[in-house]
Parts: structure tokens; sequence; C-alpha cells
């Protein structure tokens, strides 16, 4: 049974360096790890005790018997691990991320690890990463990517559409490629224009600042991507929204959603949950990023407690442009 | 031009009969008004000092000179006359009910009477009501119906779909009989059981009694429908709900809407604004109940000061089983 390293958050939530052993299931891949993207959500797991990381990239090292799809030295990525049971009508329409054996209200149950050396991972949710992508940047895409992606594809926006995006940060900078990339208008909103060249760059169309606004110039929105750690200003954002439109709220937050009743009514406004992509979806996410050059912007950090550490302080400051990578060293072993 | 009786609401909220007069324009019709639903809403235009009602039945008495598709004697009905410009996206989609020159945010601009002896209404926001069908159960379906169909028939309920309705009154009854018709399994939900023989009769599977309950006993709701005039309690309602479902406010609010977040996220349920419906879906709604029989159950009034304050109190008081219907005199005459 192999045993390796990978980084857990402490009950205090400081970053440590254990050591874990795991056998390799019939269905099941060991795979050396090469990059973990560090995503928001990680904070929530800080003080989880468990291996930190879901947005994992790297290399298989063995696989388990009943393992067909994958060989030793593929490129590999992954996101969450569901408990699926794969015979419930979630499983077999297709969106088994919401699967009712998977931790439905909270997230105590969805497994993960990329913050390690190696990882032991089930076949059925690893993902094949196009050979045109560096892995660096296939790792962001495991979990940011996914979750803008599933929402524009999942929900009905067309190329005609005009999505907004609220903040430029982790989700929304690599929101505007896909959208723009679907032919859609892209309208980026920030609350200064800091970040302005940057989002017209990367596709936007329009950008708008929020801060002292009481109301927004913009034609109306059919796609609202809320890619902010807190909810916004509902008063400013739903009178630009277009009759029928959807608003996704795509962070997690402990708050509760409150919304104004009558302009969602009378607009036949749809507030959209939207989780990471099923696995449908999440292939033909990385197949359009492939095929378009979609890519995060990222820094790089060591794979070590101080690296972590730095990227958790870099994040949480707001200061991350755009995604934090943290990079596994390449003479890794197994223990 | 024709002058003739209507009743309005006083600043003070009173009933009051007045004489209206009014053209008939190239592409208006003029109605002689057998019958008037009494709605919810109608509440909230008591001050407005304008003609009342939106669920109106009646006969064509005289047509413009540009309308072809009425003849005198027809029968008719109307819910809301918007003021549309069928040139915009959404008028041109099918969804006219959301054209920009309608009241987005409000309900100031939308034309309504059908409380009086005639009514003078634009030919394109008039239905014919099929033969089969009784006036006085066409009325409440001119907007409760339309309703109701509207949430189930434009946003994805299946047959095979657990639908979920909250309280059991004007639209809750109605939006039984459809969702039952449609081959759906209907679960109503009601404070206590005094409602659920009628319920069952009227094609529910389940009835569920929500008084002093901490948790829900049912299997998953794929739609979800609030028939009640306040919001219900959303924590005994989310853990119902089945992943992916969508809940739908129909009833007019002047409330925050306020949402557990986490819950609607991980469960990507959808909270979809539902307004009345687009007129190819009202036709749909009128064929479909005409050939399942599906009616209101109705209490009638007299079109008179004293019957019309009577109904808006029983209204009020909820003792209203299940729909008021005003009755107007067979003998009325233009001024």
């Amino acid at each position: 049974m192999p045993s390796f390293t990978v980084f857990k958050g402490t009950k205090e939530g400081k970053i440590e360096e254990a050591t874990t052993t795991r056998e390799i299931g019939h269905d099941e891949v060991l795979v050396r790890i090469t990059h973990s993207g560090l995503c928001g959500t990680d904070e929530h797991y800080l003080k989880a005790g468990m291996a930190l990381g879901h947005e994992g990239a790297g290399v298989v090292e063995e696989v388990g018997q009943d393992v067909k799809k994958f060989k030793k030295g593929q490129s590999v990525g992954w996101g969450y691990q569901h408990d699926a049971c794969f015979d419930c009508k979630s499983c077999l329409t297709g969106r088994e991320t919401l699967c009712p054996q998977r931790a439905m209200y909270g997230y105590a149950n969805l497994d993960q690890a990329s913050m390690g050396h190696f990882a032991v991972w089930k076949a059925a949710f690893l993902f094949h990463v196009p050979e045109s992508m560096d892995p660096a940047d296939a790792a962001p895409l495991m979990c940011g990517g996914a979750t803008v992606y599933s929402a524009l594809a999942s929900f009905g926006a067309q190329h005609n559409h005009r999505v907004g995006i609220i903040g430029l940060g982790g989700l929304g900078h690599l929101a505007i490629q896909f959208a723009a990339k679907m032919g859609c208008q892209v309208i980026v909103f920030s609350s200064t224009d800091s970040k302005k060249a940057e989002a017209i760059s990367l596709g936007a169309t329009e950008f708008v600042t929020t801060k002292g606004k009481d109301k927004l110039e913009t034609q109306p929105i059919d796609h609202l991507l809320i890619c902010t750690s807190f909810q916004p200003d509902w008063k400013l954002f739903l009178p630009i929204m277009a009759p029928g439109g959807t608003i996704y709220p795509l962070t997690v937050s402990n708050d509760d959603l409150t919304v104004p009743y009558m302009p969602l009514l009378a607009g036949e406004l749809s507030i959209q949950g939207s989780l990471i992509a099923a696995r449908q979806v999440h292939r033909d996410m990385l197949e359009f990023a492939a095929f378009h050059n979609i890519k995060p912007m990222i820094e790089e950090f060591p794979m070590t407690t101080e690296g972590i550490t730095e990227a958790f302080d870099k994040l949480r400051d707001g200061k991350m442009r755009y995604r934090g990578v943290i990079v596994a060293p390449t003479d890794a072993k197994l223990q």
C-alpha cells in the first residue's frame, strides 16, 4: 500500500505536512500530483482536518485492476470526488453531481486531495487533460473553470446572449474567456476600473464600475454570474436584468440569499443554483478550453507548508491575480 | 361613443359604481361582461382609482374596423392587457408579457377592467372561450388558471415530475387539476388537514400538513408552486426539493425573498419568477382546460357595490372556496 505526503489543515487553520497510506482500489488510480489550484472554497475546509485542494493535475502512476481508460504516464486532472451511486435519477440523467449519496447540503462528504505528492482517486472522477494543455493551466480549470463553464453550458446561455460577470477574480477571469469564446457579449462588473484593461484583454466587451453608483448603465443582461465571495447589491443589478434572465450565485456563502421579490416575479427572472460540473460537462469544458486556448492567469507557489500558507494568505487578502497554483516537487517519491 | 357602468376602488379602498365612456378603437372590441373572477391581486388595485378586475368573461357586442377574428355574439375572456410593442425580443419570441413597454417592476401600467357591465379591450389580448366552457368557469382561468398553467408549462414541468403545491386556495385548487391532468404526481401542502378530501377529489396524490412540523415527510419535489399569499417556511421546504428542482413564487408580495443560500446552491435549485401567461400559453391553457374539463370551484356574488364588497371581504378573511365570481346583470345596457 502506497504512503505519501499530503498537506492538511489543522483545527487552528494552519497548514501541516502529513503522511497518508491508501490502498489502490480495483477502480482507482494512483496519481503523482504535479499541480494543485487554490480555490476560495479551500478556506472552508481549512479546519476540517483533511487533505486540502480540489483542483488537481498530475500523471498516472499506477491503476487498479479494473481501470481500463487510464494508463501510466497519462496527464490527468480532477476536482471533487462525489460518492455517486450511478443508479439514481440524477446519475442516470447526466447530473451525478446531484446524486443524493453526495452531501446535498454541505461539503463534508465531498472527498478531495490535490495538495500533496500523490493522490488515490476513483477512475470515474478522473479526467484526461488534453495534450495541448499545460498541467499548471489545467489545475484551476478542474473546479474554477468547471464551475463557470457549467453555469453557462447547463442552463441555456446562448451565443446571442449578454453575459454579465460580477467580480474579476479566480472564477471571473475564466468566465470572461468562456463566455467570450461562446460568442456572447461579456459585461464585467467590478468595484473600480483597476482591472479594466485585463478584463478587455481576456475578452470582455464592456467594463462597468459599481462603486458609488446607484444605477448601472448598460443594456439588459441575460445571464449574470456572481463570481465575488460576497452577495451583490441586488437593487443595483436586478434592474439591468433582461426579461426572463437568469442569475447564478456561484460562490459559497453562509448568509441567506435576500432578493427583492417583485422584480424577480415581474421580470420572470430565475435564480439558479449551480454547482461544479457533471462529468460530461467537465469533459466538454476541457475540450472547449483546449480548442480555444482558454487558460487561467496563474501565480505559482511551491508545494510546502510555507508555500501553501503564503498562497492562502494572498488569496485571503484579495491580492491573487488570478488563481494560485501550488507546484509539487518533480522528484517526489512514495514513502 | 359607448358609456357604461364600471366598478372602481376609491382612495379609501371602498367599491364605487361609476360610468366610463370609451371610444372603440380600430383594433378594439366592445364586450358585454357576463362574469368577473376576483383575484388576490385585485386587493393591490383597490386604492388605485381604476376599474377593477382582471378575470373577465363576456360576449362580443361590437368590433372595431380592423378586427377580423371576433364577431358579435362570441364568447370571450381576458386577463390583464399589456402595452406590448410587438417588436422587441420578448414580443418576437412569444414572451410578450415581458415586453419592456409593460410595467416591468409594478402593476401600474397594466390595464384591467372586468368588474362592470361592458369593457373595451384590444382584440390582441382577448381570447376565444371554448364552446364547452361555462363563462362563469372561464373567468377565473383568465388570471388564476393562466398563472399556474404558465408556471407548469413554460419552465420544464413534465409528466413524470412530482409537483408540490403550497396552499389550497384560488390558485392552488386550479394548479392541482392542471398538474394532475398533465400526468404529474401532485403533493399538496396545507397547514391543517381541513381541505384534504377536497384536494384529493381535485386530483392530488398526497396531502401533507405543515402546522407544527419541523420536517416534512414526502418524496422529493421537482416543481414547487407557492400559491399562498405569504412566503413559506423555507427551512421546511428546501430539504424536500429534488436535486435540480424549481420553486415558483406565484403571488404578489412586497417583502424581500429570503432563502437559505447553500441548499439552493448545493441542490442546483432554481427560484423562477413566473407571471401571467403569454398569449399562446394562455390559449394552450384554455384548450387543455376544456379538453380535461378543468374548472374552478366558484362562489358567485352579484355585480353590485354590495356584492363586490362582500366578495372582497370573504377573500380577505380566507373564507373563499375557492374563487369568487362576480356575476353581471343579464339585462345591462349601454348608457
